[in-house]
């Protein structure tokens, strides 16, 4: 059987989020299963990377499905693009091994949150960051970071309430990149937990408005509990930037 | 009577232009108009530093209104931010000189048009951007700016076919700045005709193609007819980006 790897950007704010649901056809993978389906003419059924919630964004998402179609990549390619919505845009269709599998292949992935920080929004991201309106203090969260990465137990960043699964996760690195009133926070680590990636933006903003200190990190780390984290980040400034996987399982 | 200066920023996707029209409230004019209206409790006429055409964008539109009113400029840029529709914003308010009018005294202006140059569309720039698949030549695109910079009667790159108005107009600088698969092209220059920028960008993507060679540029010129020069590019990758005065007319 051919396994077939997409990489896909998505305006998300239209949809229920990227997992298919019976009740609904306005999710991302259910979009793309009905394109493939049509196109393929069997019932595909892709595999992501990880679930995107409702109104987060993707840059870099990755989901892979097997057919024994003989179809060219290249007419893949085109046939998605021409009957995609055009805010589900899939930019790379190519073949890999059979065993790939595009979520527990995932070595580590990048995630990316706008905050545009000014007094009056940016029309043109009105749909696309957070607004704060105060002055963020980055370098109270660039201290607060340092808390943050490495290996801990997010227990108190996620809204995950299973008690089997390991809480215990790698950030390998948080960065702030400031171009005028726009900060954008890179994350890059082993693997998120749910809603991970936007309690700690949630938690970082209090600290860059002074309501929490940057210290506190290690408390609410240590805590284990979600109460004492700040609020979740709206999903509307989100992006998954990126997927990685190790070169020998894609080729 | 007091003479208030307004910085405009807005998405032009579901407005018909920047003019007030008597059919529809679909206009950035006839919006904000209708909110300062309410604020001041004033009939309140804005002049606008020039129209932008239904889709076009604004990053820095400059506008003007008189009023006797002695409402506080804070107050009427928080009321102005609360009853706005999101996708038009009033970055900036301030006291300027009575004799300043936003039209007349601007000495120059700067566009910005966005290309997005890949096979495939990007999602997040579907209404601000054009979309060009084949893979623009820039040397030639730069290289066809040489011909179009400086003082020239630029009739063959307007729609504007009134006789009486001096077609001759100054380009500065024409900037080509290129990240990834976006290309921006930046207009300074004193001002612009009717669908100027747009139908010099069409030409360019021509060039670029390799349908125009740079040096037709200059029998475009010396032809002065409409149809020699390229299709209007379309109103969605336009922003007027700068209004510039004198320093004198605003303090």
């Amino acid at each position: 059987m051919r396994n077939i790897k997409l990489m896909i950007k998505y305006d998300g704010t239209r949809y229920k989020g990227w997992q298919r649901q019976d009740n609904t056809d306005m999710t991302i993978q259910g979009k793309i299963e009905g394109v493939l389906s049509r196109i393929i003419k069997e019932e595909i059924e892709i595999i992501g990377s990880g679930r995107t919630d409702a109104g987060v964004h993707a840059i870099g998402q990755v989901a892979n499905f097997k057919t024994n179609s003989t179809i060219h990549l290249s007419e893949i390619k085109k046939l998605l693009t021409t009957y995609l919505p055009d805010d589900i845009v899939v930019t790379n269709v190519e073949e890999v091994q059979e065993r790939f599998h595009s979520r527990y292949n995932a070595i580590s992935k990048k995630y990316m949150y706008k905050i545009w920080n000014d007094d009056v929004y940016d029309p043109f991201l009105r749909k696309y960051a957070v607004h704060i309106k105060k002055e963020l203090n980055l370098e109270d969260i660039k201290k607060a970071i340092t808390y943050l990465t490495g290996e801990h137990d997010f227990t108190s960043f996620t809204t995950d309430k299973s008690k089997k699964k390991s809480k215990v996760r790698t950030i390998y690195s948080i960065d702030i990149i400031k171009n005028k009133q726009l900060v954008e926070i890179i994350f890059h680590g082993d693997g998120f937990l749910y809603n991970m990636v936007r309690i700690i933006v949630g938690t970082l903003i209090e600290v860059g408005l002074g309501k929490k200190k940057p210290e506190e990190m290690k408390t609410i780390l240590d805590g284990k509990n979600r109460k004492l984290a700040g609020d979740t980040a709206i999903a509307k400034g989100l992006y998954l930037l990126e997927v990685e996987y190790k070169d020998h399982i894609i080729e």
